[in-house]
């Protein structure tokens, strides 16, 4: 895909989620249609969609319409079935491409590969039976962290390990899935850089935001993150030698833990990323348009921040307080318009600006 | 309609050109569903609708069908006909209301209202023949502009007139519609005040921008306007006058021309100004998401500006500029994603940030 998409070309996306939803809006604003595939009924991506097909990704006929309908494919989330990327990838440019996917997919290829760069990440063993789980606490310790290897997200698949005496319920938490048991790092913030790369090479890095969790669930992201010029500096080129190393097209959220050697990597996740959220309000280009961008064969966005802004998700009950929140001044509403508040469940983000751009 | 809309609602846009498109995403980004009655195929609009409805607004099963299927109506443009908003009006709340509409379809009703409020117009009488011409003449004087009384927009339907003898070529150009002589005001700058009202009575203004029109079609807005700061604030005291007398709600264009004596009024729109879009990159909430939140009965936001920008209109060949555009850094661009480029047709707008908000 050297030349840039033209007015009017229809971006597949799949999945219908949040982050669909938001790639929707970005690309209509550059002009293009959206076509999206998602197998539940009345995602939140279907609300700003021309299209929109309602299919499993096992429906080869549905898969083939979609591929056939779209000009280029993206996707909201990582763990896409193979099956259905190789059907799509023979009928249109998928991107981010199958490497990044593959990597990403597993949390033992992932590490491999960021360690194989020369990347500090945490000390890392694989657990699949009891046997590799004693091996894995004598070689990592405790206390770790035990995770699925394929298919986490939100602290979901993920059990701690206090103690090695924790290792038993860990791995039965588990259930037979393949895992890999994490050492604890000493971290005094963790910081998430959202990178972009054009299929030209271009890069361009977002400011690094600080974030918070709670119950492994994203609460809130600060811009500026409170962290030395240095080091966010470094995050941005640790950023970019990773999506240079995949001729990487799209963008990319990497979380980094600072510690007092340095910036560890914790993950990277080949999409857009809930601690971008905040690019929506403190800049011209925000993650999803630069997404879109990327896969278009556009010009990047230069990332630079406007105004400096506090993201916080509203989480599950969290949306009892969206009629106060929408009285308060400098403050943006995002909210998903999905039909049921659940536990848990990302209902929407509120992003706060606090000022003009601070150094 | 007291209680704020909630979560999931249906607002239903009459319109489906640019301006509903954009009050479709905001309508989205707080959690409501968007429906568009629009009678041409393809609108824009329709990219990013949950549902469309393609049907002329003589169709009184669509009509009725639309009206049953949303929680609150309102529009995109003046001229929708009265027989559908007596259909609508009974099915659900049409916001702005019924006597916004009656006023500003009407040059010579609306020039009536304003000066009945006590605000500067320029001089007007009535055209309907070359009597009424001739008695207008006299009154009014020349130069000065004919247009017809209803269904303007974007400089048709009107014709200058440099001296009297151009009388007859004016009168002829109007076909036989009622028309309105208006004398030339000899205005510094040409300013627009973007003001909402909600169902409470609270009062929100966007700081004025300064327009500069080429062939009857708005070409840029810069904000902020280069006027005094005492001329700013009578604008916007202005705005807020009207809208109170019309108990409005919603989003009102207010176009002001800067004399010598003061303010003079030049028209006002009961709906979102391509004026105001300038505040999609200038403001943390846009006069889209402010008309929605007017219309639902939602808590206003402050119209505080956290960004200079200059807002220019991409008028059909300028389409062309679009990849130098996107090159550009602190340019947003917004495009409305229309299938065919034609002389005149307003195909997007850029709006370029030139720095934090100046006083």
């Amino acid at each position: 895909m050297t030349n840039p998409l033209p007015q009017g070309a229809v971006i597949g996306i799949l999945g219908g989620g949040q982050l669909g939803r938001m790639l929707s809006v970005a690309a209509a604003r550059l002009g293009f249609r959206t076509h999206i595939f998602e197998p539940g009924a009345n995602p939140p991506a279907s609300h700003v969609a021309d299209t929109v097909t309602t299919a499993p990704y096992e429906d080869e006929a549905a898969l083939t319409a979609f591929g056939n309908a779209v000009d280029v494919i993206t996707y909201e989330f990582e763990n896409v079935p193979t099956s259905a990327l190789d059907l799509l990838g023979a009928l249109a440019p998928i991107h981010p491409g199958r490497e990044a996917l593959r990597i990403s997919q597993d949390r033992i290829t992932e590490k491999d590969f960021l360690s194989g760069l020369g990347l500090s990440v945490a000390p890392y063993a694989a657990v699949d039976d009891a046997a590799s789980m004693q091996a894995a606490i004598a070689a990592v310790g405790a206390p770790s962290i035990l995770k699925t290897r394929r298919f986490g997200y939100d602290g979901k698949g993920q059990a701690r390990l206090k103690t090695s005496a924790d290792a038993d319920q860990a791995l039965a938490d588990m259930a037979g899935a393949p895992a890999v048991l994490e050492g604890f790092i000493d971290f005094s913030a963790e910081i998430s850089v959202i990178a972009a790369r054009s299929p030209t090479g271009e890069v361009a890095c977002f400011d690094p935001g600080e974030n918070v969790h709670e119950g492994g669930i994203l609460r809130k992201t600060t811009v500026p993150a409170n962290v030395s010029a240095s080091l966010r500096m470094d995050g941005v080129l640790l950023a970019g030698r990773i999506l240079n190393a995949l001729d990487y097209v799209g963008v990319m959220g990497v979380e980094l833990f600072v510690t007092p050697k340095g910036l560890v990597v914790n993950e990277i996740a080949p999409r857009v990323h809930n601690s971008g959220h905040w690019t929506q309000n403190g800049c011209t280009v925000d993650q999803f348009e630069q997404h879109i961008r990327a896969i278009a064969g556009w010009p990047l966005g230069n990332g630079q921040r406007h105004s400096d802004v506090v993201m916080e998700n509203l989480i599950g009950s969290d949306m009892d307080r969206v009629p106060n929140l929408a009285a308060q001044a400098e403050t943006a509403l995002h909210l998903y318009g999905k039909a049921e508040v659940k536990d848990g469940r990302k209902m929407g983000h509120v992003n706060r600006i606090t000022g003009p751009a601070s150094a």
